[in-house]
């Protein structure tokens, strides 16, 4: 049927909406068989398609990643392995690795910044993996970048010594493990939007970020929303989209 | 001790930032005894201190209210039974009853609100009362909002038909109980940032909420991130930080 | 913009499938402000729009159940409660309530019923609500139904009495609280599709359903799906599309 | 005693049911010691005995697929290790092993598949092997298979483009981790059952395919039933059974 | 089918055991339509059809204790409410209700109880509404019972002081909530089974009986088996079992 | 058998440990059939026993009182209806209601309260029921209290305000629902121990108390232990052993 | 203090129970720094001081073996690794390794068997490791034991055909994973007690066991109770001790 | 800005709280990049900063390390590998590794312990790694610390025989996994403080802790409170803040 026809069939009613959707959907897609690329994904929601590698073979996400490459769309690959990243480093070897961040980036072009920034803030040294995927993230989606290390609640004036760089952000995102009471205390001194990353550092009844989960969904301090556990790319995306509005 | 002498101990070493802070502190307080109002809050956060009614007593939030119009602070009271609601009024007849929302309102003056606008989608007429929660608090946070009920994903072209009025929003909040897929379709049709509030409507294994909380959570679409179940008034706050940027 | 615009401009390139998408999706909806209804339902998915009374006000259940009256649509209600079902009886006189499944059901014309059965069965007495909400829902949906009821597995011999009824039904409805073992013994014996309701009813480590539901999840016999947690509903719909194959 | 004999003790009383069925179910068995093969499964359910290799030793589920092989009887493994596979195949060298599904098949004789088909809809490239368990399942049950990978509801349009593939299956099978959304989807779009397996992909809410799995218990699209997290298998049995109705 | 024609049928392979159980079936059932008694039971595993009236009307447990009645076999209702025992003793005047137990029994014959004695141990006061409905149980089914009451672990030596009466139980049925630990305790000074009953009595994170479940099924004390949260009922049954081996 | 004669028994073996315990145990004990009093406790804990009323019928709390308070033992009864505590206040004048702690006590004699204070920290006036029992219970066990009520982190500057009180103390109890912050805030801020007391309050995912229980359990701060969900008693009961060091 | 003290000065009461207990307490110990055998518990409790060596080191358990064999003690030990297994042999040639059971055991002597036996039944064949840990366990404690192995429900013919053995047995253990189903049709066919066993094997939603647990907690038939998840040796321990009455 | 300016301009309400804050706080901080050193911890909290080792990289926790040897603070790093351990001692030879607790210390000055003693009471040897993790913290803080352990509720005589050691400490840590029921018979005997740390050690049921976690937070015994599963660390932490009172 050609889109002509579709249209006419639709408006008298011989076709559905879903018959139409069918016909009308075949751009934006770049068919791998085992993979569907949505080509159209930066145009639609301000970001591109990312390769999530865990789950994946290192076969497939290569093949994934050159065929993004070829046709010149920015690559962002996350839980990469090093064994994974020197994989696709062999392929495409203008990529870069992030050891702490374990994620592979590969730009086209520089972009400008925006103008605001995003900083990052996070608990201990033991949840700087969630934090530095949250800054690579942010930073390949074109934002600069701020980060405010180590500064749990056990001792407080550490933060307290780095409110300016937290306050002047356009949005700030919090990355904290155990407790999550980072979240809290930060999202009652700021007027900025806050957005958590529980992390699955901790003792026992952390239960693999439950804890800080919990802890950051219930916050009394009322500008906050919380992404997954672990989840610094989900919310480098979401600070990105704020960021440039 | 004076301020000064405070802080010339502190810079001496003869006290601690502890007493220091201790001696710093007393301002944006209003004692009450059973409470302490933060008065300062609106001024440091951008979103004033609120009143949580649900676990107080009607007297308690009585009192409160009272003390805030008499200070001339904007008033919004969440959780609020007809019955409270009913207390309330009787004090402050300028006040107003949001049956839906079970919220109370009274604002001192009026705001003229910012430009952008928010949109508050819910996927069912069961999740109102929470979506009504968030445009009550959307509105007396000073911004403009538009609303799109009852277009969860079983009957998805519903959605598709009101796709201008969420695109074109600053942020989008998007309320579903049950799977809570709602979330992830919107999230993946906008380049806007999306929060998403999970509620507690159901069958037996919604568990008050959790599957739509982890749903919303593990979203595949990237911009998203979540409040707690319910908490049409944090996404609200959250939203209306991100509209006043 | 005509539907025609609309086409061409996404055929061209200049708006995207989104935009185009909004255009083409005011077909099979009723507005009704708190409500949209989805009025394509029945031909696209072969069930039609149902209402879920659970967390609407009587008013709200009421309003949407006299709309598609007026439409002509058939009208099945579920999580009816007594008061309610009056309400709405009131409105629509010719519309039936069934007191132990809590629903109500009204049809514009009588069917002739698909040539296969369903077979409800139940393992107690207390599972009893939800196997009548499947059997009120099948009966709607225009298929014949047999129901074999308090056939548990303390006493198996009572389900091996009235197997032939079970094995000779196109599929077969499994309503059981408690350890819902029911399912997995039907399910080994029988060679048609097995669709598992777990029910809330049991002592304490019942955890509302979760046992059963876990139970049934994890059945070793293999052509085993499950519904949600007393969701008698949702099993007679997927019964309904099978038996009508 | 002799079966008649069983019989007129059990007619006067003399013995009850339970002795009854001790000595009436010699058929239909065969005893290995550590195992108890089901001969006459196939006929009684419409699905063979599957060797289940998780948790067995290599020698045991050798020992199995060599007595399966001897009687003629057709050999499913699954969740079989490369090196499981590598010491089934030594003594069976006409199996296949199917490393994405981690399944090893032999088939006495080839079959006429069934009329109608199965499609196998995965909502991302890291949910293949379940739905490969999936696909391998059906085959060997004498189905034809369909499949639609990668189409995850962050690029919904990558769905619409299939959707006739789709909607004129018998019956489909929806394999989704993270927020499992695709089943509703698919579900709000297809007048045929639809059958959810949750996979336990997804970052750490995810919580091993809880969120997915509670996520497709609570669709709000009513044709849908689900399966244990990562059961392709068990998918396919019911699926199988549907498209032989 | 007579009889007989079924097992000439199954022995020469034209019927299969499915349909041979089908037919041999029909005894030790009272058929009542929303309920099928098993009244083979007694015989069959030594305990009788239990009528377990939570989630039943009050009609139905009234119908099924008069059809017990009626046929002359023992009744033993669990879970009864005063109203729904009034009820009861409306139609079977001679039935007795145990308030505190929530229980209703009736038994046409006075038993000779077993020689040995069960003994039930209860941490407190709050247990006592489980600790009863065991008593009961236990004698409705002829054993002689012992109590030895508040005993918890905070002040051990009440147990001390009641050693001999529960160290010469045949079996021993310890209920407790909060944190269970008498379970352990007696279980590490007797040579008896004991069998523990977790209660949801409690604080908080007891969660529902959650945290004496738990921590019975994991005690240090090795003779202990655990039934469900409040369960009296089953552990007197299975109690009843072992002192009448 | 006499005291001596055990002793001899136990010494020459004829007797074992457990023989020896049951004779030894009769002092300390006051039995009153459903209960067993130990009157012990007080010289053997610290802390006398203690009416948990919550599951105990109004008769029996009021026998045990009345028991209580024939042998001038000190009551404190937790937990406690209005109506229970007015059926109390009938044959215990003397003894005192406290409203909102929900707590009867009664004192033989006052008592000259130990030379350091314990600090109730709440971080919501929602949390006072809460608190107020800690408040009740330590004052009861002979200590002074002071408190400092709705400092939670959302405005952290009252808490800094009250530090003084805080840093005095001998012992901290922090109660705080939600996400249970304050406990880490002060337990980075204090040299004392700080007994953390998580409430149920808080919205949906609050899961009514978890979340402030795992964040308490996970704090970063390191002095901190913590107690059951909403017990404000059993807090006071170890802050007072604390305190008497 | 020579015991005639304790007792003279117990009975005055200048010593309490605690100090009492505290001087009597020195029989049937071995101090081993790290460890501190029970050498009374055989007698006491039935049951030996048996070695749970998860979590030990090697080294610690081949000297707590070693201890035991050295005063005569037969010796138990569970959980063993091979590794561990291959060190205790060295030191204790004489004992014995039970691969699949993962157990060692060494009797000093020869126990002529109880009267009864034991049926230990396992549902499938990767239930095996549990299963015969409860077997050797039983045969340790001095009991005949049959075994009935891969007869889950989902072929229950093949269970039927091996009820003679099941029912004919003083305590039948029941050994189960995936939705444990078997406990309850067992349970229902026999008059004697029975144990279940749930195990972890199973899809992703049996949650490392929970299902199974959840399951047999949950059963419809009356006379079970259950342990440990994976505890085959604590349901042998009660067994032994119901064998023996 | 000046220290006197802030002050100034804060007083005349030129710039707000959290300005100062920010300005004030420079003090007992070392910034290490990755790591923000709370320097000034042991003196506000009476603990030092302690390493906790899990989830950092061995280079960043051995530059730690070093920067607080360089500037003279003691070292605790808790949750270290051997081959961490190693790499610290290569640059800090004079520090010890303690194997069993998995814990490097290393102090600066001897310091005399308080006066009063900690007893760490374990109920089983395969809770040591935990509680040799107290014992080293409370070592390190410098307090006289005792142990008993082995002493599980399985044979309680053997707590008895040491009961002297457990009532005579300031505060007693107790150690269990499995139920837990240790730290509740302890708490019933004693009138000190009781810290319970639950461990992970058990059978399945255990969920890694939680079993033992709910017990101690329910105890029925009235002084004790509790720290997260396996945090021998976090009781000792607040065993020495109580001993040093």
């Amino acid at each position: 049927m050609s889109p002509k026809e579709i249209l006419e069939r639709y408006k008298s009613g011989e076709i559905d909406l879903v018959e139409a959707l069918n016909h009308l959907s075949d751009r934006g897609i770049e068919e791998m068989g085992f993979a569907t690329l949505d080509t159209d994904r930066q145009k639609r929601t301000g970001i591109p398609e990312v390769i999530y590698a865990s789950g994946k073979t290192t076969e497939q996400v290569c093949q994934i990643a050159t065929r993004l490459y070829e046709k010149g769309i920015d690559i962002l690959a996350t839980r990469v392995t090093p064994d994974m990243a020197e994989a696709i480093l062999n392929v495409i070897p203008e990529a870069a690795y992030h050891t702490l961040a374990r994620a592979v980036t590969w730009k086209k072009d520089s972009v400008i910044p925006a103008k605001g920034y995003i900083t990052v803030v996070a608990a201990g040294t033991s949840d700087l993996p969630v934090a530095e995927e949250a800054v690579v993230t942010a930073r390949f989606l074109g934002n600069r970048v701020e980060t405010v290390y180590d500064v749990g609640v056990a001792g407080i004036h550490r933060l307290f010594n780095k409110l300016d760089l937290i306050r002047n952000a356009t949005v700030i995102i919090v990355v904290a493990g155990m407790e999550g009471a980072l979240a809290s205390v930060v999202g009652g001194l700021v007027d900025r939007p806050v957005i958590g990353v529980p992390t699955s550092i901790g003792y026992g009844a952390n239960f693999q970020g439950l804890s800080s989960l919990l802890s950051m969904l219930n916050s009394c301090a009322s500008g906050i929303s919380v992404v997954n556990i672990d989840n610094g790319f989900g919310a480098a995306c979401q600070a990105s989209l704020i960021n440039k509005l």
